[in-house]
């Protein structure tokens, strides 16, 4: 595809790329009412904090055009909430399609236009991201990033991403380094495919590798997204993500994260108090309906961690840059009118 | 099986059970020759510090049968020892070997008799690492382990599982987190297959989650093997042990590395003097010949990588306990009569 994008809406009527399936075969799937959306998100046909928040949004906003009384919207609002506990995106788009529709006189139009609103502002905010993480790269700089936090979790450039896109789309010479992520390989299989469409340099890693690079002076600097920033600046983000944190650390190598304010979330203290969702085992112990593992083992599979915030040197926002070890997150917020 | 054994020999013929079948199919292999016996140590037919220790003496035994010269012996010396870089008992068993043959004057049985010393030798060595190493587990403990460094990869109890095993056997109720290991998967298919055939309970994790399960108290202790030990204290072992390594220090978890002598490498001052091993692309991007990642994308595939002796509690050895922060290691070996 010539424009990677990973859902949108055309006359009232959701369209994802079903990102299981990529990155060897690029299907257009329609989401035909709140339900199949919800489903989705749960198979992770689509993921990625920004996907899932605009997703959400659209459920809701489906959810208007087919429920017909407040009951059944705020039970529809509870089952598109119960998809995905730790992304914060999520909560945020529905109670904002949810507040925003239920207080007009025309709840089914401002509900599409405002969750139509949500992802026009994350391909706008991709692009602030973008602009203001590209200060910390330099030219030959290898980077590491975990996970998928691109144009297929968030609309436009992506998160952790949008730095290097407007990097590269300067000139500068970088090269990626890619985790693969384990158990689903967003890594080798979705950041990999867009590096390689937009004609960056970089190989994929096994996760475990990660710190080899790091210790042999490959690695200078990290760029990871997030799912949830709790007020104290602590992260939670695709599992690993807090392992590569301390290991930078220790290299001296700094650590951004990078994600729109909608993921901060300010009524959660700590990063212990996010939820950690709990994905089924065989994505460990089985690969495309194959056994990997031994057959009579069980496996655990926590799909996100907690970076605590002393091992993020900056969050960046499409609003500013926070120093999690120096600025308040609470300021910040209120600073810039998003509480 | 009954019985996990990884090499044997029965009147000069060589017998293996073909790991990269395992766990689905316990195949067992004949070795006919040599250059056979190197090709199942490159392919990973056979893999671990011991085991692989164990088949380079017999393949110079074997190669003792088959020359005619002390030249074309040299040759076959070389090319065994090309089969993989990085693991000192691959020399250690080629030099001990060659050694005690070519002085005596029935070579060839002296040939095959000290390579199946060696064998019985790893045998005897890792009930007493299970021994001492089992004075640092406690009833309840939650372990940590990577890679295989159990009954497949060192005769007898394995290095790293040893005190597992031993503990297990007095009684002592534990758990043990086992490292699936990308990208070749030791961890669920040979550990966990290991515990699972004598009954130690154990879940597998992503590689990534080794983090998350010590960010949240669930473990308390990590048990790894080493390929190469140099004179310093770094420790070279399965890519992915260095970063447990640095998150395992930052939540005070000891960090408790077991091999035998045989892998000390006083003559390698320090890890980074240690080669390191980059093995196939194809391990990463495909399995079992199954495309995962993205098509148009290369990989990096650094098999070891290097822990900084600071980082080790102790080293956990047949002849006695080491710590690295504190104790010389050549003070060590030539305490112990091993150099």
């Amino acid at each position: 595809m010539k424009e990677i994008k990973a859902i949108w809406s055309e006359n009232k009527k959701i369209f994802i790329i079903d990102q299981s399936q990529l990155p060897e075969k690029i299907e257009v799937v329609e989401l035909h009412n709140f339900r199949e959306t919800v489903e989705a998100i749960k198979t992770m046909k689509l993921r990625g904090a920004g996907t899932v928040g605009v997703a959400a949004g659209f459920a809701m906003a489906q959810a208007f055009s087919e429920c017909r009384s407040n009951n059944e919207l705020l039970k529809a609002r509870q089952i598109i909430e119960q998809s995905r506990p730790t992304a914060q995106n999520l909560f945020y788009a529905t109670k904002y399609v949810y507040e925003k529709a239920i207080q007009s006189d025309f709840p089914k139009d401002v509900a599409w236009n405002v969750a139509t609103e949500i992802l026009q502002r994350d391909i706008a905010n991709s692009h602030l991201m973008g602009k203001l993480g590209a200060r910390f790269i330099r030219k030959g700089m290898g980077i590491l990033t975990h996970c998928n936090a691109g144009k297929l979790a968030i609309a436009g450039l992506g998160s952790a991403l949008a730095p290097i896109y407007t990097a590269h789309n300067r000139g500068l010479t970088i090269f990626v380094y890619v985790d693969e992520t384990r158990p689903l390989f967003q890594g080798s299989r979705l950041t990999a495919f867009e590096l390689a469409s937009a004609g960056i340099p970089h190989a994929i890693i096994a996760d475990n590798a990660a710190g080899y690079f790091m210790e042999t002076g490959r690695i200078h600097a990290a760029f990871v997204g997030a799912d949830r920033i709790a007020r104290n600046g602590d992260v939670a983000n695709k599992v690993g993500t807090y392992e590569k944190a301390v290991v930078a650390k220790e290299h001296n190598i700094p650590f951004y994260v990078v994600a729109p304010t909608s993921t901060i979330d300010i009524e959660t203290p700590t990063g212990m108090d996010i939820p950690i969702e709990k994905r089924d085992e065989k994505e460990i112990l089985q690969f495309h309906g194959l056994q990997i593992a031994n057959q009579e083992s069980q496996a655990f599979n926590p799909a996100f961690d907690i970076t605590p915030a002393r091992f993020v040197t900056r969050i960046i926002t499409e609003k500013g840059i926070i120093t999690p070890s120096v600025d308040s997150l609470a300021d910040f917020m209120r600073d810039h009118g998003t509480i």
